[in-house]
């Protein structure tokens, strides 16, 4: 990962961290069943978030190397683990 | 919650707080980029079990009472937030 | 489901059924791949919210009267197969 | 698309839209509501698989071609549809 999106991630997942933290308080401080929920499915989407930019980052980085180069299987390897991750994260 | 659900609920949560933050050290490590968003979408998925958990005891409990109680009015609300859940569940 | 409901989930399935025979014919005059995938998310989208429809009519009949219903183990069975339905819906 | 691709592609749509049409039917003869909701996740699913079909191939063509090149708007362009059609399916 490029310097900026590492930094941005890492961010993000230690707050997304800190997030889970809280709503396991929130479970035991006997938060309204629905009101967890909802926090869950924040942390999700900011995960979705998270995939989304190491994504990109990848895409401009070794997904374009692999492409540019003369490596004919692992341009296929590599595009192949595009298709799987995109494939997953139409099951979450 | 009952008892048990808390206290699966909650170490579930801690357990995934943990996965979060060790997620975010493979990026410090430079990780490659697919692994780490294979593990958050791992961490999605059990996310997905905890909402399930939690959404079980919610129906046996809170639920099961207003949709026995004389309250029309709260009966409606928590039919509606049942709904409300399951529909953002299918966009993440 | 009551009539009301019937209609708006027929006629949203119909048009749907419409919809993803109207991509075939967009991949067959070789429309832009993308936007094939756009259309896809579109009908997903839209049949999000026919089981949405689906739910909250089930909720205000089958679950409320099991739920006021005597029977315990039928109680049991149907908010299990809501939360099973809950889950899955996580997962797409 | 390539030729395999795009009966592939065809073929299942085809079958979706058939899928969608006897689930239409279902509603219609009061088939119970969890039932109806299984037939659309289904539905979904296959959807998933199509997207992913279509994704594949586009990576193998469009998408590898556009890098190879040497317009860098267009490969900007390019990878940045990947992403925002992977950031809307971890939406669906």
């Amino acid at each position: 990962m490029d310097q900026t999106t590492k930094q941005a991630v890492t961010q993000r997942l230690a707050s997304t961290a800190g997030h889970v933290k809280g709503i396991a308080r929130m479970v035991d401080e006997d938060t309204y069943c629905i009101d967890v929920i909802k926090q869950i499915h924040a942390v999700q989407a900011a995960l979705n978030k998270v995939s989304t930019l190491i994504l990109d980052n990848h895409l401009h980085t070794c997904v374009t190397s692999a492409i540019q180069g003369d490596d004919v299987a692992e341009r296929e390897a590599i595009l192949k683990e595009i298709t799987s991750v995109f494939e997953v994260s139409g099951k979450l």
